[in-house]
């Protein structure tokens, strides 16, 4: 029995480059990638989390061209892949409706480019999630990441992704990718 | 001793969903995309595929904004993505570009995400690379895929990418940070 998994990607509270917190503007690319990234992986929903509300609406008006408009005749993979998203106000709704569904809320693990002192091993979280039934909820940042407030309300930090040199600027679709693969994939 | 990975994004010969060989538009978030995971995995050069002068156009207008340009003062990380990315009007040429600066050119690795009788498993292929020391090439898809003619001019075709459900309809710039860190990441 493997949990169910959710992921967010969060747009507030977000550092910025000079690492003030900010509200990021959704990226268009970022829905239809995670939406199908995510639906490849079996994860339960993806969340896209930002209290503005025009931006809201900017996913809800692409969803529906997806999931009901001509998008939805032309591409029918696409419709099933946006049936995985949902927005959120913030975190705390997110975790809100997974415990809506559970009956207990989701265990909150955060991610981030940078070591933090309570880093998770990738292969520690996959036995884990491989051995519960309680849902988790994967937490991905946009900007320059997550408001050092997300990282302390979340129960782990997943350690960084590192290729075999020092560089790690990965945009943040490789990075869902790369850690839904080393979660839920199955490598040979 | 690990061999030197190149990858390259074909624009042609591609399949469109009629199954027609086509010439597929280059994808702005492409180039920003795998460029920043090919830094990050240490990927010797990633090669953008395609005949079309004005998309290359397009690309070296980009690459001169990151690389010369304010975006270089901005986001320095970014000008060392850029500095992977090469524009080649086709895969012979990317081939023979390999083989002028090895000595010998490189075994061509095809990837799609359907069965091939030739296909080469993730374990196979990484043992391989980490043995050699001489070039590798592999080669992604835009479109609906790589053409035939591709394929069967490479000497392995990559196994699909599966998550634990039937769905495999992933991005691109996904499927390239998966195959990334399977043959050249340090998971834990």
């Amino acid at each position: 029995m493997t949990a169910p998994v959710y992921i967010a990607l969060v747009h507030y509270p977000i550092l910025n480059k000079h690492g003030e917190i900010v509200t990021t503007a959704i990226t268009n690319f970022d829905i239809h990638d995670l939406a199908r990234t995510s639906r490849t992986y079996g994860v339960a929903r993806c969340f896209l989390v930002t209290p503005n509300k025009t931006q809201q609406g900017m996913v809800a008006f692409i969803t529906k061209h997806w999931s009901e408009g001509y998008g939805a005749l032309y591409n029918p993979d696409r419709k099933a892949a946006f049936e995985s998203l949902e927005l959120a106000d913030n975190l705390e709704q997110t975790c809100l409706t997974i415990k809506n569904a559970h009956g207990s809320g989701p265990t909150l693990i955060a991610t981030s480019a940078r070591h933090n002192e309570r880093s998770v091993a990738f292969g520690e979280l996959k036995r884990s999630i491989q051995q519960s039934q309680e849902p988790y909820l994967v937490v991905f940042g946009t900007g320059w990441g997550l408001a050092p407030s997300v990282l302390e309300q979340a129960r782990y930090v997943l350690e960084p992704i590192h290729g075999p040199v020092a560089y790690n600027h990965l945009p943040v679709r490789a990075a869902v990718a790369i850690v839904l693969d080393r979660l839920l994939g199955k490598s040979s």
